[in-house]
């Protein structure tokens, strides 16, 4: 983990937000190819989910809505963690995490074992229940008319723009909607490097079915299984991906059935994305707490009901946390021990890089590469030695790399490089395009 | 303008965030068509500012970042409007603007004149600050260190990991870094419709140049034309469009110019974009608050200094709104009236659309319409008279519609209909992508 972290900041990927002011805990940002990789990973998302499909349409919603909705999801009474403090050190904790967590003031202490340590400085608070949404207040007033929240999860609005989105979009159930989005949690303890975050943002979907069980629970399995399957389409390997069901006691008490998908991260195997059946309580609360009619008609069959929901919910930090994870490998190539990010060409920042072998070839070689800009993401190098050049590219993931050298003026051919395979071929510079789209199959 | 806000909810473009609640002012959900326009205008900016040039380089950072981020700025001293109470009404207003307010107990008169008025009920307060910055708090305590700021604009984190993506990116002076993302403002009064919201986004880009007169000013006039010339490549009318130069007096006292790109919207001439020379205020700022190196060290002069910038601001809302009242048109097509949305196919929802003549015909019109999916976003369009389907596809600007009829089955030929002139044509299914290709021109 930590030579992924140091590589993302090495090469651009990710930086500790505010890094000149000490860094902010649980925000990051994202360099130069951190949010191609990104947006590559969103687009990957949206092209499968939304564009590809006849059932799923999109919407893009504001972060701050109208408070009420968090009223009616249930979020403002119990999103919420247990908290302790300790009297003495005035230190805050997750009462849940007391027990592994070192004492502030005595490090070899966990914060449980020092408060129960008759000799110990600490005493802690009663458990008090701590709010994970992050507060504000919009327009000039400061009172509880003001308060607002910055969402804690993209899908209410979703379920608030129900009735306007099936409407406009002339969609019949069965059909989903989705969403990419930033939201926030007030975590206590954020860790895991982008794996829990205070910012970060979600890729979301909720599919409106017909509330009845045979067919709720074919879709669920339908999501499940296509879910599952987009994360290896991703190119990420599939003994590193599981399914896990949760059981009965881990369900929420309106939720019918919900199964994460895990990756087994240097910290453990650790949730991806959940898949769940939520029945139809959050359009019923939304009814019930807005008193507006947000039930489907059924033209058919001439039937009134109030939808239930299959739900897609995934991270988009997340899901960039498992590629990097899954693509970083190290390897020796001709006795000298690389790093190399084997990203998928899809996802992989830059599609194809171009180096001139000296600088006066700057001139053919810019050319060359302008020439590809179009239809790939490009990058041109002409810093330092070729090898030196191939393992800074190897760490970006760059599939592919083009060399122009003094011999392409005449033969009119470059030498492309793998970055998997590290083998060189010689190709004509006027077949190079199709052997791109061979190669990256974009 | 009352017909765009209709036109934009009927068809799914923008709604009122949580109009289930009674919305929220200043907030606002974009829907299936909407995000689609967002999206590809955020693509056609991206594709021009950062994967088209050798010089500029993307991030993606926080909302929420470090509390000094926005002391060294000085937004936290003085990013505030002037604001009155009447001691009557309780109503809170905007000082500059007391002239034109309705008083909201007496409508006939303004918020001024109510108050002069001696037997009038108003009675203002002295004159008070009110800082446009969203506060909340990060972490388990809600005191002065935990205080943080939703970013009013995107570009400081831009300036604070200036040195971070220099490095890695190993851009040499002159460069840029863009970023595109979520904004807010608590604005007093947001008004005209998207066009002044609390929640926004934005596309800016910092360009780092020596702080030398003859080369700031070069790289001035070379955005300002770069960014006049965009606008119109996005498709919008020329003699819409309009540039202003700020006074000597309108400008920050560290700006040394400033150039507004303005729209002519049925409201007015309004700013859509500001390119402006920034001098090397903001990296001095955050090296003077943070105390941490953030100048550049030219290899080849061996010189070193803290950059100048041109700034390029610019809002996805306001783009949008633009791109909508642009695009809007009413003409007579066989005598009957309709509304069109003459986008431009880059940035239009839907490129092409596809209808069947008949239910019957289901299965080939979805099998042509799969097969054009990949290379185009693509909408299936069942319902009703096919003069129907070309007035909804009108009104969401698709700019080709396809119908497959019965005789297509026999000549493989399909009707290929034009958004703009309405002409029809007669096009060979298998010669279908071609045409597609030369009047998109994607």
């Amino acid at each position: 983990m930590e030579k992924l972290v140091s590589l993302a900041k090495r090469r651009g990927f990710i930086f500790q937000s505010s890094e000149i002011y000490g860094g902010i805990n649980g925000f990051w940002d994202y360099g130069p190819v951190g949010v191609e990789l990104r947006n590559n990973i969103k687009s990957f998302w949206w092209q499968r989910m939304v564009r590809l499909r006849d059932d799923v349409v999109g919407v893009d919603t504001s972060i701050i809505c109208h408070p009420q909705t968090w009223v009616a999801s249930g979020h403002v009474a119990s999103f919420s963690d247990p908290m302790v403090d300790c009297k003495t050190c005035k230190g805050r904790f997750r009462a849940d995490h007391i027990e592994a967590i070192p004492c502030p003031q005595k490090p070899s202490l966990t914060v449980q074992a020092c408060a129960g340590d008759k000799k110990g400085p600490g005493e802690l608070t009663e458990v008090r229940q701590f709010n994970l949404m992050f507060e504000t207040f919009v327009g000039a007033l400061r009172d509880d008319s003001a308060r607002a929240y910055l969402r804690p999860e993209t899908c209410q609005s979703i379920f608030t723009q129900f009735k306007n989105v099936q409407i406009v979009s002339r969609q019949k159930i069965p059909f989903g909607i989705a969403q990419i989005g930033k939201s926030f949690r007030n975590e206590i303890t954020p860790r895991n490097f982008i794996f829990r975050s205070r910012e970060f943002e979600q890729m979301e979907m909720e599919f409106f079915v017909k509330p009845e069980e045979p067919e709720m629970q074919k879709w669920y399995e339908y999501w499940v299984a296509e879910r599952f399957q987009w994360f290896q389409d991703l190119g990420i390997k599939p003994d590193k991906l599981r399914q896990r069901v949760h059981s009965q006691d881990e369900l929420a008490h309106y939720a019918k059935g919900c199964v994460d998908v895990e990756y087994q991260f240097p910290f453990g195997w650790s949730e991806l994305e959940g898949i769940a059946n939520r029945s139809n309580y959050d359009l019923s609360q939304h009814i019930k707490t807005s008193g507006k009619d947000l039930s489907y008609f059924d033209e058919t069959t001439k039937e009134k009901y109030v939808p239930a929901v299959v739900e897609t919910s995934l991270g988009v930090d997340r899901t960039l946390l498992t590629v990097l994870a899954d693509a970083y490998a190290e390897d020796v190539v001709e006795g000298e021990e690389r790093v190399v990010m084997r990203f998928s060409p899809a996802v992989a920042p830059y599609k194809v890089a171009v180096f001139p072998l000296s600088r006066k070839l700057a001139e053919p070689a810019m050319a060359l590469e302008k020439s590809l800009r179009k239809r790939y993401v490009t990058d041109y190098d002409d810093v330092g030695s070729i090898g030196k050049r191939y393992r800074r590219h190897d760490e970006i993931g760059t599939p592919l790399a083009v060399t122009y050298d003094f011999q392409s003026e005449e033969d009119k051919q470059v030498t492309v490089r793998d970055r998997d395979t590290t083998k060189q071929e010689r190709i004509a510079i006027d077949r190079l395009e199709d052997y791109l789209k061979d190669h990256l199959k974009l």
